[in-house]
């Protein structure tokens, strides 16, 4: 048995490695099938999470403030604990930087696009995803993430455009996907354009629409036979369903994204249903589907807070996303033959090293200052610099500051005085804001190189019916392709 | 069948964790034995490849480089091919960034230990190798590295320090070690102080002692039975050699370090042994053994490249490195049933992001242009400036400077100038040379964090009898001691 086992590793590999070597070529399929589906059973509920933004640092370095803070220095990420890993690389089909919705393309489909193209190929022809080959044979299909539903990697699984930009096309799309429970947050691509009502988000702010038309897709969704929540009152509503087979559900709680994790706990007006909540209302209503279920998993925002390199939003985002994968993982031990969990990443956000200058410590204590995330943080600086020092101090104890962080604080604030920016990464982060990330990383002994993704290979790991098949150096297209012929779809 | 596999798969993870999880309290091992011995053929032949440094992205820009360079976008690295991986946890005993000296001693002994410690625990109490286990029972043993025989990733699995940087005790060691087959740089450990002979080593340099003794250790491993060949002429000897069953052999080419491949490729008059030719020379004794061997080979240089963020010399001892799998790899193809290829880091240098500002594209194009690496490239601005520029026009190909880059440069000189550094690393390497290495990474669309290691989790990839176990996460710790339980070795 030993023998079988080594040889058909190295088949499954050699045919992996066909669909890795034509990346650049053509959009293709791995063609595992005949290896796995003949020795396999097949896994009846699939959890597809998605770190996005998600290489080793990030997974690391969250596990060691974890330690850090819990003085537990044996406490693990539950998914740095899975039985199987594999190695991915993530590069896109125009570039070696992916972005979220060419990566997500090759996971939803196994091909490859071009940076920015939701599950098309570069020619505009449609490409099937796992979640539509999922419905064609009757599974319950389930998209879940903490950013706007119609953000590129939810996107992908449920809709196809020649640009991620276009959400409002996207979000009709969502209405005639069929996927039975859809959470997150991107309320106002659903709504008609100039919508007003008495209602606010689960942040507490007005709900708007960024509809140029007058669909209420929302209203659409409900004749279409789904229960839809929307903004802070749908949160509550979320809180306290009960399903029954064959429900279709729309949650959509925010504005636009939800809280990052880090705000969210120091804001007790919020109300946004957490990542944790939605994985568990989800596995609720999936499961009710005697043909098992298709679930995408998001933790969307990780990736966020990695594009301005604020660490401490980065490390709780992605500890809520391990909260997430526990719901999943309890699930599976209620039902071990018939699971299966990937936790994937869709690329590494930031560069983010562990280590800075010459040290060799790391202090990861300093970021357990910090009580807002950057996109709180932004805009606070307002021409007193005096109040500005006190903020920065109340609210992530950076005092004591030393001369070049003096010095660097004062020039941030020179230039939002003047209005010029150093900082040219499109989110347009003020330079105060940006100093705060950057001197606080650095204090904890970590520190970024890009505003945008990196090309570096990123980890994955698994656990249950066909986990073992997910080894060694894997192209993010073949994930999909190996995950279809496992489960018995096809993404032709 | 299935079933069993995956609970065996569980049963290991579950014992694996036990090992990681007390990885702060106490050196300690993990109880593998009686999973991984009573159900698997012991493999006979040992690979315990290591590129010192290699993460993530020092083996994915590497991989990008050979795909950019050779215009075939199918190109992998063999590491990179292997049907099983695992992610690895790297920390030692006393902080979260490890040294080489605390790594090696996970990798090589099974236990945790401080930093700069060679395979003692913090104690000072010594810890068996899987060098000296496999001794034990009648295995052959060999040590390849690029680097000085005596650092810390060689010394770790054939000698026993409290300091990493007592190279001459180190080199004592060795002859008391046994290890059949020791080569690589550094024999400037080996001979008596004030020795003169006219020699030169590999580079061509005159070879001189760093001992404050007369034990002249060539000498004496001649007199143990050892063959014993040294620098330039050494290096002639090596590549004529012939083994028979028994011999032992010690080849220390140059005073140092062996060059940079980067260099070695651009300098005619270097005559050191690559590590292929190192490693098919060590396969050719090792393999009269009819006990099998255990045989460790470092690309120890990856590491010295990272530090001072040398991106074309990182990259080009990467390639050296997999060219040296392949050595091993051919010998697997021929004893599939009896080897066992493990190609590991020890920890990530520098912090390597593929990825900056805001860019999604990389230029890794710019990195050819590289004809040497900052060890030649340091002192070469002696104060004329005008020289410098042509200079690194001529072997880096930096033209058509921007505005930021000259004012780099300018500053850099300054420095130098005035004898000034910002770029405070042990290494010293000056401005000048460091400005070079900065702005061709980032015209490549790279950076680095770190002029130290960092702290991430880094691959290992796996072939041949045993690999499939090497799975999931797994502290460096379990490496050493799966492997031990795979092979029959007691590290007790």
């Amino acid at each position: 048995m030993k023998k079988k086992l080594i040889s058909l590793a190295l088949l499954i590999t050699l045919l992996l490695s066909y669909s890795v070597t034509h990346a650049y070529q053509a959009p293709n399929k791995a063609t595992v099938g005949s290896v796995a589906t003949t020795t396999q059973k097949q896994p009846k509920y699939i959890f597809y999470f998605i770190g996005d933004g998600m290489g080793t640092s990030q997974r690391q370095i969250t596990e060691y403030y974890l330690q850090e803070t819990t003085g537990d220095a044996t406490k693990k990420l539950l998914m740095n604990t899975f039985p199987h890993s594999a190695i991915n690389t993530t590069h896109s089909m125009n570039t070696l930087i992916t972005d979220s919705a060419a990566a997500g393309t090759a996971l939803a489909t196994g091909y490859k696009t071009d940076n920015g193209v939701i599950s098309k190929d570069p020619q505009g022809n449609d490409l099937k995803t796992l979640v539509e080959a999922a419905e064609e044979i009757g599974m319950a299909t389930g998209l879940a993430s903490t950013t706007r539903i119609t953000h590129a990697t939810p996107a992908v699984f449920a809709s196809h455009n020649e640009s991620r930009g276009n959400e409002n096309e996207i979000a009709a799309d969502f209405l005639d996907s069929g996927v039975d429970y859809i959470v997150g947050g991107g309320v106002r691509h659903f709504l008609p354009e100039g919508w007003k009502d008495n209602q606010t988000d689960a942040f507490g702010k007005t709900i708007k629409s960024k509809r140029k038309d007058s669909r209420n897709l929302l209203a659409e969704f409900r004749q279409a036979g789904y229960t839809v929540r929307y903004g802070m009152k749908g949160a509550e509503e979320f809180r306290k369903e009960t399903f029954k087979a064959g429900d279709q559900y729309l949650g959509l709680f925010t504005y636009s994204h939800l809280p990052y994790t880090l705000d969210d706990m120091h804001n007790d007006s919020y109300n946004a249903p957490t990542l944790v909540e939605m994985t568990s209302k989800g596995i609720e209503l999936l499961s009710k589907d005697q043909d098992g279920f298709f679930f995408m998993i998001e933790g969307g925002r990780i990736d966020h807070a990695c594009h301005p390199n604020d660490t401490p939003a980065a490390i709780m985002d992605t500890l809520a996303f391990d909260d997430a994968v526990k719901e999943a993982y309890d699930f599976y031990l209620k039902h071990p033959e018939e699971t299966l969990i990937l936790v994937l990443g869709d690329h590494e956000t930031g560069g983010l090293g562990m280590g800075v200058n010459t040290d060799y410590f790391l202090s990861l204590s300093e970021l357990t200052k910090a009580k807002m995330s950057i996109e709180v943080l932004q805009g606070q600086y307002d021409g007193d610099r005096a109040a500005f020092y006190a903020f920065i101090e109340e609210n992530f104890g950076l005092t004591e500051l030393s001369k070049e962080e003096k010095s660097l604080f004062e020039k941030s604030m020179d230039m939002v005085d003047e209005g010029t920016f150093t900082y040219n990464n499109k989110y347009k982060y003020d330079e105060t804001a940006m100093a705060v990330t950057h001197i606080l990383s650095e204090r904890a002994g970590v520190y970024w190189t890009s505003y945008a993704h990196t090309a570096t290979q990123i980890p994955m790991s698994a656990i249950g019916v066909g986990a073992e098949q997910y080894s060694g150096f894997m192209d993010n297209t073949t994930i999909a392709n190996l995950t279809a012929e496992l489960v018995g779809l096809s993404l032709k």
